[in-house]
């Protein structure tokens, strides 16, 4: 239901969000969030595509946030990364009597993805990285890489 | 978040419950649900491997339910058709510290993914089509192709 690259993503944006927004290389990104580089490469490409990361070439460049992450919310992070359906307004077989109204199956369907967009839309990734939870994401990763946490040491 | 495989899966086993359980062949199936017949042939081979169909050659064969319909819910289907990463257990990042406990992003998705996982493992294929709802599922498809409805016309 939720993709493989769509977490990745997600990995990846919360990353850069916890180290102040960037810029940070692709190498750097995959060792720090466990994606493989090339696949990594891909989705970063999306993210910027999407307008949610910028990307700078040459010393000091890398990807970085291109907005606040008070201002991205899971659910953009979801859209840019991957080729869902998205909400269904209208029957996708383009049967003209129903009109606006949805047969059962695409009814279920819609519900659904209304829900898990209603939860992932009102969740921004700095909701993410200030959670009172127990676990942090990417947290021991951070603590074990050796990789500078801008000024301030991995919790 | 609901994959266009997942949806075209959907459409070949309501297509095939509606015309009590099958079998018909691709070339049928493609043509009621409006799927492109190479893309619907992965499709069905996928849900048959996972047990949901069986697949006969020959004169009166083709794809058939491989249980009833209402033994086979709409969970089923999409697990069958598409590769999610299903429900998260533990940190997919193999950080131990976490142990069982999630951190907030993937506790995120995992509530999302348990949530739609309730409402379609409790929606079996014989409900959409015993729905009471106005718009049949298929139905004007079912109407205008021509094609028999084992005895019965189209509604």
């Amino acid at each position: 239901m939720i993709t493989q690259t769509a977490e990745y993503a997600l990995r990846a944006v919360v990353y850069l969000a916890r180290i102040g927004g960037g810029p940070a290389v692709t190498e750097e990104i995959a060792e720090v969030t466990h994606v493989p580089q090339g696949y990594l490469a891909r989705i970063l490409r999306d993210l910027s595509r999407a307008g949610l990361l910028t990307a700078r070439r040459g010393v000091g460049g890398g990807f970085a946030l291109a907005k606040p992450a008070g201002t991205i919310s899971v659910w953009d992070v979801l859209e840019a990364a991957e080729s869902g359906i998205g909400r269904i307004e209208t029957c996708p077989l383009g049967i003209g009597e129903h009109g606006a109204s949805l047969c059962a199956l695409h009814q279920l369907l819609d519900d659904a993805i209304a829900s898990v967009e209603r939860s992932f839309k009102g969740t921004s990734i700095q909701d993410i990285l200030m959670s009172p939870r127990k676990s942090k994401p990417l947290c021991q990763t951070l603590g074990t890489t050796g990789i500078s946490i801008k000024g301030k040491r991995p919790e």
